[in-house]
């Protein structure tokens, strides 16, 4: 028995891990001064709507029953549910997707990592840096990404999209033959959303080179301004080379649920394979489907009542990301983000390392963020804070960075 | 652009979307005779036990809460469930297994499918003919099978353990070296059980080769006779060449929830990697927990209550095979399973092709079954017949059988 030799290419654990570990290692070394504050992992903090919670009640008694007992679910999603997702998030917004593009999932991560499935294993792959590290890791353990140069601290088959201060952080399109771009707007972490031209300029490169774009919209919900756009449907084309993927997790709080969908349009044929046949049979043979009972859960997002309230709490975590923001301001940092996403990306002041960043925050404020460079050269000097964390938390960072 | 091209391989959709596909045809051909009796898919009818539902309002209270609010969950899965399984499953058996061994997942399908990420694409694997498909299929997208020969209805880098009447569905050991070995037990589609000493033959093989196991034992639970062994841990040595994969789908009725469980042991070291480490790896990029409330709903079925009403269903369920076995032996079949496992093995008497056969007693019996050749070449002149139906159904076949 051999293994996949792509994992030994792996140089350090997810980066969530080395944050727990390097705080760990703090603790143990540093008698605790204040309560420390997490802001590193983008984990909601409010609880579930009500609404919601009466659908999981009501789901969870059907199943009790005889009668209306639901065993597996329909293989691409319950109807209930991709319709209430095609008329609210496109067909109310008037964004041409079908009822048979839509794929129910347990969420934008598995979509995410797993869509690479459906790749030829010798294209050639584009990420923006700063990346959401699933975009590689999950090509690095399908032999796409080449080897992990320790200098450069980038893959030697992966073209890099570069986003940072220079660029205003609008990555710049590929200046090579690219297959596919990982695009994540609204983004993390920088918190930089696109503008509809701006978008407009991937989806005109990737139809003149015949390139498809994943295009992931896990916090859509956050959009704010009215020039950016909410689905890259919205595009004129996108139908023609991007698949979209969303989440419940940011916007409902679905992080502990468990559900998100994508959609691949009947219009991406490549090779003579339709992608969302392709898709259809990678999940028939690898997916059971989300449960019932989430999915019951996801349809009451829906629900007038729901859909205020949630965008009621978004528009709480907006406040605060303001407040910190202003407060970051002042104590001297700069900082971007914070508008359209629930991400502030924080540059140090002293362009120390992001590790070296991480410290100083954790040392002076007893803040926990995560260090930029986990998602990419672009990364270094700066830190991701997490706008999703308690009022308290946000209170006393305020406090600290006012008074320190 | 350029897509995976082993997806173009396969000859057949999957064998459930087919089967529907027979039947819309038969019905819009066919006048209705008689109400259609579903016994082709392997999904459960009776519905959650109160506990579990129980369990579910009390989590999902809690998520509405910001003190009892969970977001992601662990990685590996919430203590609260690795540990009931740890001591009911195992412990309590003397079964040796450890806490950090176990990786709760959205189901057993997922694992078996997804476990072949850690392989190397040139290793050998081998399958018992007749095979749950995802083995095979998963490995095809992997570019692990070969090529299709639509003579011999194989894969041509395949290794096929044949289990017919000639061994009494007992496979022979690979004659050829082979890396991993997929064994299904209680087996899907056969219902045969093997034995401890039977079992403890694949480990000992397993060993002297350093081949792995891949053992899926989502049917574990129909396990009647004292000779079954209810783990393959209670062989000797299992421990250095085996992954076990369970599922509480067939047991406490969970194919609509969506949760099972992987037991990857420590001491499975290959090339210098651990196994249990690399799944951790894989399993923090590509996915992000079952749902807290089904995980939560999953530690319900270790109630003691619970545990007791649901050995009453399966007891049930394995009375309704007893009884339509017994039915078909007297109208003529030759008939195996249905003593450890849900499924019956129902041979034709006229030797005619398994998708002849289901033709057959769809228009005798109106009843809908999985033609065997769905699991392999030694599933021709067989079908399956699930029971799981509906005591109505049940009853009704039965009625007929006799009748007709």
């Amino acid at each position: 028995m051999r293994v996949n030799p792509n994992f030994a290419k792996f140089k350090e654990d997810y980066v969530y891990v080395s944050v727990k570990e390097k705080l760990t290692q703090y603790m143990q070394t540093h008698p605790p001064q204040a309560e420390i504050l997490d802001l590193s992992i983008g984990d909601v903090s409010f609880p579930l709507n009500q609404g919601v919670i009466e659908a999981i009640h009501l789901a969870a008694d059907q199943q009790g029953k005889m009668d209306t007992f639901h065993g597996y679910s329909p293989k691409k999603g319950h109807p209930f549910l991709v319709r209430a997702i095609l008329e609210n998030d496109y067909q109310a917004k008037g964004i041409p997707v079908n009822e048979n593009e839509i794929f129910i999932s347990d969420g934008a991560k598995s979509d995410v990592a797993h869509i690479q499935d459906l790749f030829a294993e010798d294209i050639t792959i584009a990420v923006v840096d700063p990346f959401y590290p699933v975009y590689i890791d999950s090509n690095v353990m399908a032999s796409r990404a080449g080897e992990y140069d320790e200098k450069t601290h980038r893959w030697s088959r992966l073209v890099y999209l570069e986003a940072n201060e220079d660029n205003a952080f609008v990555p710049n399109l590929p200046q090579q033959a690219v297959d596919v771009i990982y695009l994540n707007y609204p983004n993390n972490p920088t918190g930089k959303a696109l503008t509809q031209s701006e978008l407009q300029a991937f989806v005109d490169y990737a139809n003149q080179h015949q390139a498809l774009i994943i295009y992931d919209a896990a916090y859509e919900a956050f959009i704010q301004s009215a020039e950016i756009p909410r689905s890259i449907y919205t595009c004129q084309g996108a139908r023609n080379c991007a698949i979209e993927i969303k989440s419940f997790s940011k916007s409902a709080g679905f992080t502990g649920l468990r559900l998100g969908y994508m959609i691949i349009p009947e219009d991406l044929v490549y090779e003579g394979q339709s992608l969302n046949e392709m898709w259809a049979r990678r999940e028939a043979t690898k997916f059971n489907g989300a449960s019932f009972i989430i999915q019951k859960a996801g349809q009451a997002v829906y629900q007038p009542r729901v859909k205020a309230e949630i965008k009621a709490n978004i528009q709480h975590y907006l406040a605060n990301a303001c407040r910190v923001k202003e407060s970051l301001i002042e104590a001297g940092f700069v900082v971007y983000g914070g508008e359209n996403a629930p991400y502030l990306w924080v540059k140090s002041i002293h362009e120390q390392s992001s590790w070296a960043f991480f410290e100083e925050l954790l040392n002076k404020y007893q803040v926990v963020s995560t260090p930029g460079s986990a998602y990419g050269t672009n990364g270094e000097n700066f830190v991701r804070l997490s706008m999703f964390a308690a009022d308290g938390i946000i209170d006393k960072l305020i406090k600290r960075l006012k008074e320190l």
